[in-house]
């Protein structure tokens, strides 16, 4: 395999604002972007040479695609993972590979990925059934939550159970849907590590960082996270781990929960770049879509050396309505996904404050 | 006039690498682009979301696009002023005005302006026959350079006259074509400045930088400039007074030949983002393209603060072909634009190397 030249195709599948900042950075590299994704006139076709607006399960519309572009990356991970599949036997490069993909999108396939991989997670276990629901509950006790195995995002597809008398209301909320019970860890911060790799192994992660959140949406992200230079390296190394047990290429994700003895329980990753990394835009010498687009070229990875200390607030529906006072803030970085409706829950942008 | 709010749709005159780069700064900001343009499949409009292919003499096609954007501004000076004109005619907002345009397109108005602001130049004569370069010669003497009035760019349209038996040839090379002879000066290096300005008048200059050109052309951008910092005040001084005088909205530069005493010397002023400002890209809170888009959209103006020094290569030609090498460089950063082809003296990218 070789770098692809500036001047070739890198196709993305998804057109939200993840992928118009990894086109904006493909362009910035000298390629031409082209989206494919079920949206008219998304964030993404916006600041794109080409956009294919057809559904993932469209197979000429996929095979088209597949011969248009010189490789094919995802910005979400809930793309069919048949899709990708489809995309490889049509003879697409795939970056990262279906199969990173299809553990991510279960949360029983993830976790069980996890412990191959000696890295711990909370207790849990599948539930498809009612009865599922209360073996399980026996085992792990409450409090725990109850989550659809899959296409569950921003917190949605969840259920506390506070007591075992949740359990009803718990299981009748996801509708019978394959779900996966998972107990619950009185963690002291959530963390997260972005981290790129290259089918070569190179690898490169950048800091660890905390993050809060509001409503099951990440809110605030703060850049380094406040904690002991040991569970940052403990971080990456697990990263690492991921990266070579998946043969990742890209920006990949790992979330955290950081216990109160410092030990990492590991929640979920993201075979994708992520919410947790748009800090690295303004406060790092690359940017995690930048990164992204290199390892998927396979071009070497740049340094995600931090230049200086930050914190990244998501801008969620109505709060957008702030952005004349955010534009002017002197040492904030604002960053608006072209999103014409600012729905509640919306991730309609972000600011990065710079702390220097 | 009222800050544009995002999602509204910022029109820019031109395809080019400058257009591209003002185009990924507005959909950062959460604005759609168009890009009027002649040239098919522009570097700019593979990152905009809409583009009209059409001359600059299309009554018809410039009306359109002004009742489709909700202000234009253009990427290069040479955008016809009577386009600009019809485009405010048509109803459209401006930026920079028409006024501002004329100005910088013919070399004699602007070394007018340049005098009327109380800002020197080199001695300067207009040339439109023969028996004018005779007697502009016989005022200003050898060495001097002789230069169409209009549509210069990049050392195109000039020609040296190192003694009076020069004069022949260097008025048959420009064709009888409309051309100004400027004394020559012994300048100990070339610098520019880069400057914001608002039409509330607020006002952010950039740093001012040292650049080296060869065959007529930008090759490096040195930033800081190795200088005082009391020419670093006069050059902001006098860009603040070129942007009052020509009620200036937008970003602006102005190259000096800076003299072996000290002062400066203007040699001409671009009324657009320039390539002596691409540094700001990396080195600065917020870029010359940021700043732009922020000044005709309304906005307030970013920090024009410098993070680090840096120097800025432009990438002329096969230049390019070095983009491995360059994208493994650990301090650098890569940009390129997008052309598919590598002509001899084309402007493929540059790459700034961060000091940090």
């Amino acid at each position: 395999m070789k770098a692809l030249p500036p001047g070739s195709t890198i196709g993305i599948l998804g057109g939200g604002q993840l992928g118009r900042m990894l086109a904006i950075a493909a362009a910035e590299l000298g390629f031409d972007v082209h989206i494919y994704t079920p949206e008219a006139n998304s964030p993404a076709a916006r600041v794109a040479a080409r956009t294919t607006v057809a559904a993932f399960d469209d197979a000429d519309a996929l095979a088209r695609f597949a011969s248009q572009v010189d490789v094919v990356t995802t910005e979400f991970e809930n793309v069919p993972a048949d899709a990708t599949r489809a995309l490889v036997t049509a003879g697409a490069r795939v970056h990262p590979n279906p199969e990173a993909l299809a553990i991510a999108q279960d949360r029983v396939a993830e976790k069980n990925f996890f412990n191959a991989c000696g890295i711990a997670t909370a207790p849990y276990a599948p539930v498809d059934s009612r009865a599922d629901l209360d073996a399980a509950l026996a085992r792990i006790g409450a409090p725990a939550i109850l989550k659809t195995r899959r296409l569950g995002y921003d917190g949605k597809g969840q259920a506390r159970i506070a007591t075992l008398a949740d359990a009803d209301a718990a299981y009748a909320a996801l509708g019978g849907q394959p779900a996966i019970l998972e107990g619950f860890c009185a963690f002291e911060r959530e963390v997260s590590i972005v981290a790129a790799r290259t089918i070569h192994n190179a690898f490169a992660p950048y800091d660890l960082v905390e993050n809060v959140h509001a409503h099951g949406i990440l809110h605030r992200t703060i850049a380094p996270a406040r904690v002991d230079a040991r569970v940052q390296e403990q971080a990456a190394g697990l990263a690492s781990i991921v990266g070579d047990a998946l043969d990742y290429a890209g920006v990949f994700a790992i979330e955290f929960f950081l216990m109160p003895d410092g030990s990492l329980i590991a929640n979920e990753m993201a075979p994708r770049v992520h919410n947790s990394g748009h800090w690295t835009l303004d406060a790092c010498i690359a940017s995690q879509f930048e990164q992204h687009i290199r390892a998927v070229a396979d071009w070497p990875l740049a340094s995600p050396q931090r230049l200086c200390d930050a914190e990244m607030i998501n801008l969620i529906g109505d709060d957008v309505t702030a952005w004349a006072a955010l534009a002017a803030e002197p040492n904030s970085k604002l960053h608006l996904y072209g999103k014409h409706e600012a729905r509640p829950g919306r991730k309609m942008g972000h600011v990065t404050r710079l702390k220097r």
